[in-house]
């Protein structure tokens, strides 16, 4: 093994790489099939960053509101069961979050994460309000895990348009999970949501390049002959850090 | 849910809770039974945490040798496959972990954790030098986790037991996981690993009551129904850190 030369493979001097949709869902393959990751496993650890970087942004003692209220919109992918994990760490972290979750999967990580969530009295709203007012008076924030780079645009049909909708007309912050809900893993979409913060899963995709807000780095657990594979040129996360800042 | 309450449940200033083995046992059990925990998500959160730990407390800058050398001594249990996970967690840190793993199990968990460590070019040890000079001047420090809280201490038979002689030999400091290698989760063993670090996971077990070093809380993922259930009263976590001291 030699140490020091990863280090320069991955030389934070060069570009980032920001992944297309293709090479996105053909990197999450290989950490599956070749590096035996979970996909339990794989929501735990971008779960858990999440929280950490929503909570380096809005830390408890900045917020507005006199409860720590967050909500979390969970969608039916693989984004959503990350955004679950998510408001478990933030409950830990001792906020105060709410799901809605309105298009459950039946997989096994969205079941399991959602009894997590259930047991750590993390209530779940049955349905969202239109009137935004209501949804600025009640949060500090919206963490949106609604679509993620794997959902087809074409399927984004209800109740997606019209929670997206609500969501565009919100007042208070929003932070997006690895793309904004709505957009495409390759380019921005003016019908998608446009969020204050955008926080990054394991490498930024493309349209991130069209971002202009708060964009973090969550999940250091890409294995160095991935990063080189991909010429990903990751900036360094600091010391145990599980994000860091982008671009 | 009532927010401050669960505060006030979890009132630092009330004894911490040690564990006894039947404790520990049935809360785990409940965790996988009832909170819907996986053994891959629970080993992930708590293989993290551990190499936090071990970063906080022999910080990179600190260690003695010109490479960060670390030996991470690996049993059969659920304690070896978390040594497996906080490896791979040292080597992303970038120190340089090695592995001594020499009775390999054949549990899921076990296997997908090797494979993940194999994978980030984590040199096997094919057998541990009985000559501790050797060991001592090879590696900055050892990580024990050879034998854990649901071992038999009947079944500690070879290798164990002369791997546990020779470690009790080296003079670098040892961190163990949970409980030192060949103690009772109840009480110390003079038979067993003397560490100069205990990272207890969830909740300390008994036996920490006889240990006069180091000692950390590693792994913040306890509903708060079970810390209450347990009467934990564990210390808080600061901020979003997975780690705490215990005294």
């Amino acid at each position: 093994m030699n140490h020091s030369s990863a280090d320069q493979d991955c030389d934070s001097t060069q570009m980032l790489h920001y992944l297309s949709k293709e090479e996105a869902v053909a990197m999450e393959m290989e950490l599956l099939r070749d590096y035996h990751f979970g996909l339990h496993q794989l929501t735990e650890i971008l779960g858990h960053a999440c929280a950490v970087a929503i909570t380096k942004t809005y830390p408890l003692s900045t917020l507005g509101k006199r409860q720590p209220t967050v909500l979390v919109v969970c969608g039916p992918d693989q984004n959503g069961c990350i955004g679950l994990a998510c408001a478990r760490y933030l409950r830990l972290f001792e906020y105060m979050p709410t799901v809605f979750y309105p298009k459950r999967s039946s997989q096994s990580p969205h079941l399991d994460f959602t009894v997590q969530c259930e047991k750590m009295d993390i209530p779940f709203l049955s349905y969202l309000p239109t009137e935004v007012q209501l949804i600025n008076d009640a949060y500090n924030l919206v963490v949106d895990a609604l679509l993620g780079p794997e959902t087809e645009l074409g399927t984004a049909a209800e109740p997606f348009t019209s929670i997206m909708l609500t969501l565009r007309g919100v007042k208070i912050p929003i932070a997006s999970l690895d793309i904004p809900s709505g957009w495409d893993p390759d380019e921005a979409s003016i019908d998608g949501i446009n969020p204050d913060v955008l926080i990054s899963l394991m490498a930024p995709k493309r349209c991130a390049l069209s971002f202009s807000g708060i964009h973090l780095l969550a999940g250091r657990l890409l294995p160095y002959d991935i990063q080189k594979k991909y010429e990903l040129n990751l900036p360094k996360f600091p010391s145990t850090a599980c994000i860091t800042e982008l671009h």
